[in-house]
């Protein structure tokens, strides 16, 4: 704290993210991380973007990238929106479009960046009590509100809400922005891009960083209809013209062309975690159903900080939250199918 | 506009940057990038960073460029703060430490994001008036305040301030935050950063854009006492967990630590800048003496409006403001040596 500090800076309580060890040796299953390299195409156009033109500012608008997701999708580029990984996506969109004089809605067990950027914005929230299942229940947001924000599937439950009650809400909530974040949709779920063109208030987020395996390169997108997008790059070029350097759009559209590669690898994950969700069922954990790359999962007699812990001893790092309904559960990333198998291995020697 | 927008969006008057044009056939001195390649080292840095562990979320903190950066000017890594080109930085410096109850100075001809952050952060601004020859007077700025930012060398003026006027100011205005933003230092200026560990209230931002040809690579950083890094480190924290990608550190630090190959790059700009200058001079134009990578100049009968289009006729685009004191003047980006003959010999061709 310092007189020098504007007042909202001490009101602010920041995210912490997951631990990213120095060390080369871990089983590392806490960040929902990508076990598998990029697509190899996406690395050798990164190769080649390190010339030269790097003297060069970057194209603002990232006119290549909003294309190429917008041929993705079948939609209009003005319907992307594109920034330097979905966090900054999120940010922007809270600030142009979530706050309004009612409060927001977000589910009380969620990711928890989403009460960050309320403190950041200074939008006043309201948490919704997930159910005892860890259900999202959309008749639970008919409220007063000045926009909802939910995961799907949830993080950190891996939990995936029907496109069916998406649209059912939407039905009904036509007076605020919803926004979609779809970080893990790509590992089983159905999107709700498909409903844009019919919901003015629909906004649907992305990212590059779990199921394209580019965490490093930082690139996300928001998809909406053009007059939501134009707020949002509103803000963008208010607060940094070029958030996507030359690295993020060349490595982004090579990997979302390699359409072989990607559906490889996301059936590589589901495959394990399907795997992984037996194993544990039959060593004493409950595990909710996950169409997510992690687990949430608990014990029916150890505690998680306990399980964590030992993991943690024999080189295995999985995430365990200290909150509220939570704190007896872990979230644990699909790796390779040797990682999940080390992980089995270990918890057979903790479980006994 | 629409129903969904937040107020805010409506008052926002977002910035717009220099024209990025899709062919490659221009002489392109509009935007101020560094004609010269980013050194070799870094370019064969950032290519072996195109690998598979892209798929790893970057060190949130940077800690390995803040402790380059440190090492470079010889301070402690808490004294770093990274961001994602220097407009990332400054963003976070309005919203952190130059939003006050009092207003915000700044030059009326600068920078033009200054008012853009101002309106996006809802931060009242004074904006005082450059002297007749372009100068920036500290002393009008000896006035109450919440904050001061000006950029020295100024911008599009290239003006250099002495440090010897900065550190007086410094003296007098102890009670708000002062931000000196050295996008051009490297050009012939002397830097403000030697003066942080004895000013708790200064804050030097400086960017990779310029004088280290990474425009395209997007990384800024500031340099101050660490509690009001601090500050901006909650701030980012609160915004955007890992705002640099694996190619932007590592680009960075390899660009850094090539002193040869800067420094060399850095004097040849110098050298044609001299150059252009005394050849502008001898063809009618008064030219303000710069400090930077640019210069910025007038006619003694041409408009300047009239010149920049006959030189985007010719395939060179300049940059001409239409705003009220400069509406006469060009801003030159210095290019190759054989760029600057180029311009030379179009302005023969016009002034004629």
């Amino acid at each position: 704290m310092s007189r020098f500090w504007s007042a909202l800076v001490n009101q602010l309580t920041p995210y912490v993210p997951g631990e990213q060890p120095k060390t080369d040796n871990l089983i590392k299953l806490n960040t929902n991380e990508n076990p598998y390299a990029p697509s190899p195409v996406a690395i050798k156009a990164m190769q080649g973007a390190a010339n030269a033109k790097l003297r060069l500012y970057p194209d603002p608008e990232s006119a290549d990238l909003k294309a190429c997701i917008a041929d993705y999708y079948e939609l209009k580029p003005q319907q992307v929106f594109i920034g330097n990984g979905s966090d900054e996506v999120l940010a922007h969109c809270f600030q142009a479009l979530l706050k309004h004089e009612q409060p927001l809605l977000f589910p009380d067990i969620t990711y928890s960046f989403y009460s960050v950027y309320s403190r950041l914005y200074q939008i006043e929230y309201q948490q919704i009590a997930l159910a005892d299942d860890f259900s999202i229940c959309l008749d639970d947001y008919k409220l007063p509100n000045g926009g909802v924000i939910f995961a799907n599937p949830n993080a950190p439950t891996g939990k995936l809400l029907a496109l069916e009650s998406i649209e059912n809400f939407l039905q009904h909530n036509t007076q605020s922005v919803v926004v979609v974040d779809e970080a893990y949709i790509d590992f089983g779920g159905q999107s709700a891009v498909t409903l844009v063109d019919r919901y003015p208030n629909l906004v649907v987020i992305q990212t590059l960083s779990k199921s394209r395996s580019l965490a490093g390169l930082r690139v996300g997108f928001a998809i909406a209809q053009a007059d939501l997008i134009d707020a949002l790059e509103r803000v963008k070029n208010s607060f940094n013209s070029y958030p996507m350097d030359r690295f993020s759009t060349t490595g982004a559209i090579a990997a979302i062309n390699d359409h072989e590669y990607f559906g490889a690898q996301c059936d590589k994950i589901i495959n394990s975690r399907e795997w992984l969700t037996a194993q544990l069922a039959g060593i004493g954990f409950s595990i909710i159903p996950s169409k997510t790359n992690f687990l949430f999962v608990s014990h029916k007699t150890l505690p998680a900080g306990h399980i964590a812990t030992t993991l943690r001893d024999k080189n295995i790092i999985v995430r365990h939250f200290n909150q509220p309904r939570i704190d007896n559960y872990l979230r644990i990333t699909i790796g390779t199918q040797q990682e999940c198998e080390s992980l089995v291995a270990a918890l057979n020697e903790i479980v006994i």
